[in-house]
């Protein structure tokens, strides 16, 4: 009878839908692709080989984006918005590249980035059981954070020398599973093309996570190796006329962080606590960056970069929240979960696997306790005193018993970014570093300890100034020498800011080993909670994102709205019309570049478009390619229905936003004269 | 020896300077003028006619903020910013007041403000001994606050019957004396002249509460009795040369609220949790409107008056804060109370008094207990709902037990709120209302019942779609009715936001029960308090601001910030330089009218300038006054450092910012060609 009970329950549960996959979902593992889905869908069998090509034509920013090779010469396409980090680093008060856009006629002008590196995934393999091995079941999660930290920085470390290549173990299903992946570096990259932030952002902050929209959220860049244009083997042809209507497309891209395998619980406290906590401090960095800017032009230069990561991050925080407060998308959510524990409890095998959503609620309530406990002092320049601080501890430690972050896999790409030649601006982050500690101050209670020590006798803004006026750290030199004069530099050094570093850094260790410890309870019960689903629901799903390469599909689709009809596609003519539509709203005013070109340009030319495929932050600057591999658009958005997508993916309003492949040749030819450019791609 | 120890205690005090006032602190009562502090620093002796003149001379915006008359026949003068509610409520898209300013050519042009109620102060008696003796020692707090409630508001129904003026009881002292204060009131008030925001607002956020500045914020209204140009006895002569520097100033206006009596618990609460609640929801706020701004010009116009509130508020509010989080600040409090409970603890008949202090320490707690646990639900229809609905509730019971808003003393105030005919956007009050139902969501969860209550099953932005499309609130005359229906009608109607307005009333008036009963315990200890400051420092001090009409006085003089001295005034001339340092920053572009009359201006014309005098948020638009009570400026902001004025006085730094009185008659004249307005200045 058992087995007969157990099929109903998972007929039930497929008839209502809670489990099955919807649709175009999935953010898929390159190992582990949809293949059945694809092919009933329609009608695709991808070959190893076209996965493979897509694969290795992919690109990962690693300051946080996606990209693609899109010429045999290195050439890497990715948004505007991905590329603006390097765009604002390269930017000065004379040469504003950010705000005036760039172009290299030819490869000598092409502009090294200070500190950008590009990885290119090679491989992954399959390391769950080593992983799992190392952590016995009846290890503190003390001993159980230092076992797996160990495990994972040996396989890291073992593929690194045997490889040459950058090694990371990523953590799948929230810890049922763990891949190493080996990536190419490329870290000596050039600015080649970017287009003015008033085309690249048409409609600024109110049209973000909108659409239609028209915005050429595009750059490119060239990896070099041994100061020559790289030769890169797997790079995408450039699709003549672009994608087709209702047909499949594929993105291939590294999105960041979904959170679709959490529990109620876990839900719950991301709706009532962290979110609106998070927002909170968003709102709160929003307002102070604006107001630093609204002093002058060069101040808002400055914080350019810094204020629209905060304003996407907040608009984008607002759209999950929104799903959250959504009784229909809890009760999903809900249901979903109880028929998994329904199902769980008919299964003697599977019941002692319900424990582990004791264990997340108890995780959970910790978490809560701890929200805005810790020490929120920042500052570019008090992060350099703090990496100093922590890497000359660290270092002097075994690699396996190292913070992640600290060990010998990774310590390439952390001294790319520690000794960094990018400007930082002092007086920017003198505003920082105050509002910072006034903050720390507000959450902890002003006369706790230590921020009467970080005071050290002065208001938030007068101990900023002293600290960032005391500091050399704004010197690599300087870095570089407290680096490598070790703990006793850092013992001996009068820097004010490492001072301050060597105040709150121990709190911020002794939190840090609370939040891991919690993370490896979360990963111990999410691995018992992906198991149940591989039991009930099946293998062939998909894990949460990781800021990892993963395929997604979907067709390409418009949408209803508020009983309107929107379009898949937006054209270029459409562009002065929103300018018009908007006169007087500076966010709305064309580049001079383009109302020159107004006339030359195709107004039928598409633009952007959507479609359905599951994307979330992080696949910014993914490509997107259609059945033959070419490309055909360029990811750079999702619609404010997609936001949700966070928790649980939906298509029948959520869409993903690309820059049309045509509209980007279009404009390198007609507005910025950049026919070299266009030669070389896809060739 | 007791009495010998007690007078080394008080000479220790006073020799620290911990309770005597310092230089030109004071925010002085019209009935207790600080007579003896005037003749020892200026050699000037009021008499009781000049002060009588300057009180009835001076008008108090009922919305929030100060005037004068400048006219016998009935001008007003009060800032751009406070008017700024009515000249928002006469816009329309076609007729933006606000933004491109107003001019009257002749009286029958002037403008009838839709809601505006002026309040000239006629008389003031102490009641404190009627109040005390109803509130018996015996009475638990919930007796205490009816018996108070039910005194307080006899007296200002028999003042209003016995003459006819608007009566109100005012606490004093946190609750140590209750004075009656009458007042003539003006509800035909009619729109004169308006600058243009880009002048009246220069600078805009960024200088908002900066010196040097150069604003005119100034507009002029005229109140009307039987439909004719009220004729005004008192009223302030123009200065013909306005202020000479380091001379004495005068202050006349209403300062909103102060909280220097507040003992060290109750400010590290608001250092704490308070203040950094309130500014996370100002911030909250700020965003929200800027992002419905961002939409269109039109959204910006409908938003604008809210904004620029929000903006004003967040910006005083984290100078308050800066205040606090400033151990000096701090520093000075502690030591005042620590010397003050010693001079207590030493003298046996005090000594009682010192319960006090513990009184606020436990209502301070139980305040942290109920922060952001209330119903943040806002929106001006839902606001009207639930007016209607607490008014139908308390006009059942007699005056006396009524929640004060609703008492037969100020019913016509708030009829003229209630049944005001100005301008409600439904598409601003619905975007207000999804994010204040999202807000109480995240504050108390969103499974709390009321919460779920609330949402009625849809999602807060669909919710408060329903809720706006449905009520048909917008319609004055519909107000009327359902207020003339009482309960019945209010049970009856079918009316979502009426029925809304029931869902979260017992809540909210169960929140305010609670609340009232703290404030009357705070009101008894504040009492004992202010007891025993007057025992050990003496009477001769003023008591905290509580929107009523107060003198304040001060020296016209400079100061010193970052090494440099900043002058106490700025010059016509000097406006054209700022905008041109601040080229291609949108709220530093001058109005076309002053571009046009540049070359006419006398550009050494004073424009704006500080003084010491003590003022605080409510005191915008206060006349400025020489010895001979003539008019010399019209304060208008107070600069970053006066801020923490709302702690503690200090004359260091802190300024109050004025439009000089030359300005004024000088742009009338010459920019807005305003001959016939000059000509009635003073007369």
């Amino acid at each position: 009878m058992k087995h007969i009970r157990t099929a109903i329950v998972l007929l039930l549960l497929y008839s209502s839908g809670l489990c099955s996959l919807r649709a175009d979902e999935g953010m898929w593992l390159f190992n582990d692709l949809p293949l059945v889905q694809l092919k009933e869908r329609y009608g695709f069998e991808p070959t190893a080989a076209w996965a493979e090509h897509l694969m290795k034509s992919s690109v990962r920013f690693n300051v946080g984006g996606s990209a693609s090779f899109i010429s045999s010469s290195g050439l890497v396409l990715t948004n505007h918005h991905v590329g603006s980090d390097t765009l604002y680093k390269l930017s000065t008060p004379e040469r504003n590249i950010m705000e005036q856009g760039f172009l290299a006629k030819t490869q000598d002008q092409e502009l090294k980035a200070p500190d950008l590196e590009l990885n290119q995934l090679i491989s992954i393999q399959e390391v769950t059981d080593t992983v799992k091995a190392a952590v016995k079941a009846d290890m503190s999660p003390e001993q159980a954070v230092s076992a797996r930290r160990a495990v994972i920085a040996k396989i890291e470390k073992d593929s690194l020398d045997r490889s040459g290549l950058k090694s990371t173990v990523t953590t799948l299903y929230g810890g049922g599973r763990y891949h190493l992946y080996q990536y190419k570096k490329y870290t000596d990259v050039r600015l080649v093309w970017a287009p003015e932030t008033a085309i690249a952002f048409f409609g600024g902050d109110a049209d973000n996570f909108e659409y239609p929209r028209f915005c050429l959220d595009a750059c490119i860049f060239r990896v070099y190796e041994d100061n020559k244009p790289a030769k890169i083997e797997h790079f995408l042809k450039w699709s003549e006329s672009g994608p087709t209507e209702n047909d499949v497309v594929f993105v291939s891209g590294n999105p960041g962080r979904t959170s679709r395998i959490l529990t109620m619980d876990a839900l719950k406290f991301q709706r009532d606590q962290s979110l609106p906590y998070i927002m909170n401090n968003l709102r709160r960095q929003e307002i102070l960056l604006q107001q630093y800017s609204l002093r002058s032009n060069e101040n808002a230069r400055r914080a350019r970069e810094d204020l629209f990561g905060v304003q996407n991050s907040r608009k984008a925080r607002l759209g999950m929240l929104g799903g959250l407060q959504d009784p229909g998308v809890l009760a999903e959510k809900s249901n979903a979960e109880a028929a998994l524990l329904k199902a769980i409890e008919a299964d003697p095998k599977l019941k002692p696997l319900a424990s582990a959503w004791d264990t997340i609620s108890e995780t959970t309530q910790k978490r809560s306790e701890l929200l805005g406990k810790g020490i929120s002092v920042q500052s570019t320049l008090f992060h350099i005193a703090l990496d100093l601080v922590q890497m000359a501890e660290e270092d002097q430690k075994p690699s396996g018993e190292r913070l992640p972050e600290y060990s010998e896999a990774g310590r390439e790409s952390l001294l790319q970014q520690l000794y960094s030649e990018a400007p930082i601006y002092p007086d920017l982050d003198q505003v920082i570093l105050a509002d910072s500690i006034a903050k720390t101050l507000e959450y902890r209670g002003f006369d706790d300890p230590i921020c009467q020590q970080i005071l050290a006798g002065k208001n938030p803004a007068d101990r900023a100034a002293e600290l960032i006026q005391g500091t050399k750290l704004q010197d690599v030199a300087s870095r570089k020498q407290i680096a490598a004069g070790g703990m006793k530099a850092i013992e001996d050094t009068q820097d004010p800011m490492i001072a301050l570093a060597r105040i709150v850094n121990p709190e911020i260790r002794r939190l840090r080993a609370i939040n891991d410890q919690l993370d490896e309870l979360d990963r111990q019960a999410y691995a018992k909670i992906a198991e149940a689903k591989f039991a009930v629901e099946g293998t062939s799903t998909y894990p949460d994102a990781t800021f990892t390469l993963r395929l997604a599909f979907g067709r390409v689709s418009g949408y209803e709205q508020d009983g309107q009809q929107i379009p898949a596609w937006t054209k270029i003519g459409g562009t002065f019309e929103h300018e018009k539509k908007h006169e007087g709203q500076s966010d709305y005013v064309l580049p001079a570049s383009w109302k020159k070109a107004e006339p030359s340009l195709m107004a039928s030319t598409p633009f952007n478009f959507v479609c359905t495929a599951d994307i979330i932050g992080g696949n910014s600057g993914s490509p997107v390619v259609n059945r033959a591999g070419e490309l055909v658009g360029l990811i750079f958005d999702g619609n404010v229905q997609s936001l949700s997508g966070n928790y649980i993916y939906t298509d029948k309003q959520a869409r993903s936003v690309s820059v049309h492949s045509s509209a980007i040749r279009e404009a390198l030819q007609v507005v910025y004269g950049a026919d070299h450019i266009v030669k070389e791609l896809g060739k």
